[in-house]
């Protein structure tokens, strides 16, 4: 795959320098990408309360310090304004538009949130022969609204929002316990079967990302998503957010396999 | 021991109508025991990042909505303010009381955070047959400051206080695997050995609890502290806080077990 063998701090410079503008699915081997939410201060409080309430929807990496645009633990140098190839804008809870730089909007009051992925663990699940076939087939992964309420806090409440990988059956205790073990990014399933146990009415049809082929004999297994706190903005309605687009990530110094401990 | 066979909301009865004020150490088996940090809400949002920078010192368990002296999962129908059997008062970082009950105390704009306690790993060390001295010796367990600098948040800072266990060499391992198979209760250990590493002077002379016995082949193991908030507290010096007194926990109705999923 494009870029799969540089570091980390290469590929965020050609996302800064608008080289790379697409999703950073397979970029920079083993390295940790992350969700990205930027808040004013105001609703910051109330978000991560939020993502401690939803901690398989919401596993928070890390939090900078208001008004900063930099990192100091997972992507020491990154620029969370312009080392992202896409963001979102929500104003008052709608999408408002995708921008490759969101530095003209930035204000002193943003606080950033940095919530783990789950390509963290598709490259565990690739390693211990597990098929993943969004990635197989070259499609985003297939993501669902659900049923399940999540734990509200303050303004943010809202349904949980899950990604689905279809598993033959006899692999499925291997897929749980790998996920288990990186409970930073995601962590173990949330359902394995019926979608409609989780008020999935049409697995055919996503919510966000594509729809996969599932085999006659594999199960649907749904993991939380990091969609699930865009969802949750979408709820609250806050005055601005700023995320990035699905599949567009903040590619970290931090190594998956060091995600376990 | 004493109250071990009682179930939780049984205990916090009699905790509640002061019939106990001891320390809990030993009561209710197999259920998890908090540590409390209560603050202004003016303060939650730092105290909160604190504690997620700084996650094996300060594991939540729950955070209370604003003004809530009510839990909704840990320990649903506790009193936070009176079913603890021992409660400090801190006033600009500074320990002014013990109290049996802080209800009359209570305000309206008050944000309870309630931390995993290394009493849930313990049960489980024994269960492993791993001695636990402290236990053995009636004492409390022998707690100290060290030269670990926390991971600062607006306000709150300090160094990290650990707790420590004398392990028989051949058994370290054991432990280190046991504990850390329980991130919410802290986990595995911080520090292994010379304690001299981690900037403690004389290890016979803990900062909070009792020294108890090293016997000459074992090793000293260090976890973090739910006495870590405390530190921090006495640091940043809000205008009030109240924590439990070391030792005097609230039981929950949450299985240790259920602390490792």
């Amino acid at each position: 795959m494009e870029f799969a063998k540089l570091p980390p701090g290469d590929v965020r410079a050609l996302i800064r320098e608008g080289t790379i503008t697409r999703h950073t699915s397979g970029m920079c081997d083993g390295y940790a990408q992350a969700n990205l939410a930027v808040l004013p201060s105001e609703y910051a409080y109330d978000f991560l309360l939020f993502a401690q309430r939803n901690p398989k929807s919401c596993p928070i990496l890390e939090v900078t310090d208001r008004g900063s645009r930099f990192l100091k633990t997972i992507a020491p140098g990154a620029d969370i304004a312009r080392d992202i190839p896409k963001y979102r804008i929500y104003k008052n809870g709608v999408p408002g538009g995708e921008y490759t730089d969101v530095s003209e909007f930035w204000r002193d009051d943003f606080v950033s949130f940095l919530i783990g992925c789950s390509f963290s663990f598709e490259s565990e699940l690739i390693a211990g022969d597990i098929p993943v076939r969004h990635i197989e087939e070259g499609r985003n992964v297939p993501m669902y609204i659900t049923g399940i309420e999540c734990e509200s806090a303050g303004i943010f409440h809202g349904k949980m929002v899950v990604s689905m990988r279809p598993i033959p059956p006899e692999l499925v205790v291997r897929a749980v316990n790998i996920t288990a073990s990186m409970p930073r990014v995601h962590g173990a399933p949330v359902h394995i079967g019926d979608p409609g146990v989780i008020g999935i009415k049409d697995v055919g049809k996503p919510d966000f990302g594509d729809a996969v082929t599932i085999k006659p004999e594999e199960v649907p297994v749904f993991w939380a998503c990091g969609v699930t706190p865009q969802s949750a903005i979408m709820s609250a309605r806050p005055s601005i957010a700023i995320t990035h687009a699905p599949g567009h990530m903040l590619i970290t110094d931090v190594k998956n396999l060091l995600l376990k401990y």
